[in-house]
């Protein structure tokens, strides 16, 4: 592990995080809402370090990473984003504490829309901006955005997509990695311009649909309402919406696919149907379940699509208080935390196609009792799967609950309550936001225990990370020379 | 499959079992409680059903069983069980419908001591005592009990001791299986007469002794008195309870060898070990987190010990009401709903062994992050663990984890709340009883609903018969000739 180089590397990284800062600054200057001091200060201290860490640290002649150099990379970039995330709050004294300022950064890197401000509303138009943006940034990952950096400077790692690509198997889309970065990038931007243009279309100011665009397409889910997309209490807004945390949360190289006219191929995919079909089932189950709560079929149906989207996409915006709504339902939306979108998208969670997997594992079991002596294998579409696939799969299955269990009982420790304590910990591994009880959609982190607080910080992290690239750090193997 | 021949086999279980009624039929005329008559119709009925589907059920020639029928006898035979099994409490009118006392019975022949009587101490003598007989023969698997008198009848079947048999893998203790069933059920016998013995000498009523023994063996958890074990308030019968469930959630090829002299491999044993880790760790945080609700650290210390033991065993007596103890003392409990105790013992669960297993899964994934060069292999102990079981025990997880997910939310459809929902399932899936909240430790299931209580009968048999085996019934494929 040279672990000076990583550290070099992960400089540039902040360097242009401090050059991404020059946005909200700009934003900050047309408004003139008084937070430019804030931005000037962070983007003279995230690129100075930036800098610093390029031009002192060791370089090496051998510019190839190794698989953990890679793993390194990812992690500590995503932790230094979070920190150096966390300055323009600081600087605009948004928190009184520096652990609500690193939640929120982290919340926002991660994509997972958990909150610790209790007035959204009153915050200036920069940092509400600049709040969306770290999970605009965070959602393609701010590592993809660097992979199609860093090539550029002579940087090779197929590594460091393998560890941070948040798909399962990554589709060749193209063969070098840089180029890939760049396509889905495009398909990103497309669809976001696609989104910003819709909204504002249908009469929301332009700031709002910009800043909502950049955390729908991330499956991020902050809002710049306090009671989120419930704020506007329309149903073209609901709907424009719903549409794109699917499309977030479905694998963008099917996107790229579509858009160079494969049309079938997006509909043939195993784990898109299974996706759609799980969602259907539990539109029809919560709408049922609901329907005494509303009396309209119509509203019921649109709460709850909304609802069951937001959730299992792991975007988290709220247009009803699900914490009020009958047992089944909250246990259906508690499920999709842990199911979350597909792999490929931007959403988090354990993933559909994982899901499919796991399923397949069960039945191919029963399907041996019954038939001993036949040979099987698990296949997605047409494709067998290689064992060390599934192994891959189970592991990290495994490790997610038991990690969900170890961190629940922790915040238990703490005083939560049972439910506040499975929620919070659900839906921050998940990286979807709200959860229920005491972090329900209605109300938000900041009330959970300082040392809670940090729990929660290193759920975000390991769901958004896999589990597997954060555990690694823990081990003393993976730091030895 | 030849579905008469193993309706044929189920009627011999059928007719034993009537011919098991003399026992409590005896107690009836002993204590004079009246109930003899109840007795007496419930042996004419099933020993006569016995006998006539021994007669005129289709005998084969082929007398071996295939792997299939070998399922369906396990499945069909512990369902016969619980549905003869009721017919004491019905005649005796204990319950006033029929589900209530089905729900008992099942209850009593999977050990999962789940009770549906508000007031236990009014009954007679007899029908108590047959209540705890129940599960002293579900214990070892009345099935257990059955193929040490099959293979007598000519009948071979290595293929239903591997569907029936609790245990992951099968410890060859002597080559043929009936001689298997013999040593395992002197090995039971002869802890169960140490058991009565203990508590008769402690002063527990000999009536009682006997009852408690036939529930804390099997790890079933019925008691004859309102408050379970919390009744006796002594400390040598908490203490020597605890012992003996531990007992009951060791492997009872271990305990064979114990006996055999082998005392080294016992404590040798990985997946013992483990088990003795994990209650250690429990306990502890256990007793800290309750400390403040009994200002006394001795009786901290017996009461965290008596209910991780008896949760974790799967044997489900209580002591103290644990639903009033803090979050983190009730997540514990409920994780250990999931654990379980050993395979091979008497205890329910997912089991140590297996959860070791999937531990490794994932241990193995972060090793192959590090070392993605390295070959590795699941080892437990210093044996390799072929693929085949492994696939077997994350398929069982898979299945366990998803329907306790798919029956949750049918409970929580029915109108019960959160938690009630979630423990009733964890409770009667992992063979335990008590759960928490409307379904907790001073309260019964006799509130759940109608419906509810069919999915947990269903649960029940689930969970005791490893999943696989009821779930295949579902299977059309499985009934094919």
């Amino acid at each position: 592990m040279r672990l000076l180089y990583v550290f070099h590397l992960i400089s540039i990284l902040a360097f242009f995080l401090g050059i991404a800062m020059l946005a909200p600054l700009l934003v900050s200057i047309i408004y003139k809402d008084g937070s430019h001091w804030a931005f000037i200060k962070a983007i003279l201290l995230t690129t100075f370090t930036g800098s610093m860490g390029y031009f002192f640290l060791k370089r090496h002649r051998n510019a190839e990473l190794s698989h953990r150099e890679g793993i390194a990379i990812v992690a500590i970039g995503w932790l230094a984003a979070g920190i150096f995330g966390a300055l323009p709050y600081i600087f605009a004294n948004v928190f009184d504490s520096f652990v609500n300022a690193f939640f929120e950064s982290v919340s926002g890197f991660t994509t997972t829309g958990a909150s610790v401000l209790n007035e959204i509303e009153s915050l200036s138009h920069s940092i509400l901006f600049w709040r969306s943006l770290t999970q605009w940034l965070g959602g393609m990952g701010i590592i993809v955005l660097s992979i199609a950096i860093l090539p550029f400077l002579g940087v090779g790692g197929m590594q460091l997509y393998k560890a941070e690509a948040p798909t399962l198997m990554v589709d060749k889309l193209r063969p070098r990695i840089s180029e890939t970065a760049k396509s889905l990038w495009k398909v990103y931007v497309f669809i976001s311009l696609c989104e910003i243009f819709l909204l504002s279309t249908g009469g929301m100011d332009f700031f709002d649909a910009l800043c909502h665009t950049f955390t729908t397409m991330p499956t991020g889910g902050f809002s710049t309402k306090n009671a989120s997309i419930a704020h506007y209490k329309s149903a073209y807004f609901d709907g424009i919406i719903i549409f794109f945390m699917l499309l977030a949360g479905i694998n963008f190289s099917l996107h790229y696919r579509v858009l160079k006219g494969e049309v079938r191929s997006f509909f043939r995919d195993t784990e898109l149907r299974f996706f759609l079909f799980i969602i259907s089932v539990f539109i029809i189950l919560v709408s049922f379940n609901i329907y005494n709560h509303y009396h309209n079929i119509l509203k019921t149906i649109r709460y709850a699509s909304f609802q069951v989207c937001s959730i299992i996409t792991t975007t988290g915006y709220t247009t009803a208080d699900f914490d009020t709504w009958p047992t089944l339902s909250k246990i259906i939306l508690l499920t999709c935390m842990f199911l979350g979108a597909c792999a490929g998208s931007t959403g988090g969670g354990i993933k559909c196609v994982r899901l499919l997997l796991l399923l397949k594992c069960g039945y191919k079991e029963i399907f041996k009792l019954i038939h001993p002596h036949a040979v099987t294998q698990i296949k997605l579409g047409k494709k067998a799967i290689p064992s060390d696939v599934i192994s891959g799969v189970i592991g990290l299955f495994v490790l997610y609950i038991s990690l969900f269990i170890v961190f629940s009982m922790s915040l238990a420790a703490m005083g939560m309550d049972f439910i506040s304590s499975i929620a919070a910990v659900a839906a921050t591994m998940g990286n979807i936001g709200p959860g229920l009880a005491m972090v329900g959609p209605v109300k938000n982190y900041d009330l959970v225990p300082y040392f809670g607080k940090w729990v929660l910080i290193l759920c975000m992290l390991l769901g958004r990370l896999e589990i597997y690239t954060i555990i690694v750090l823990f081990t003393p193997e993976f730091w030895r020379k």
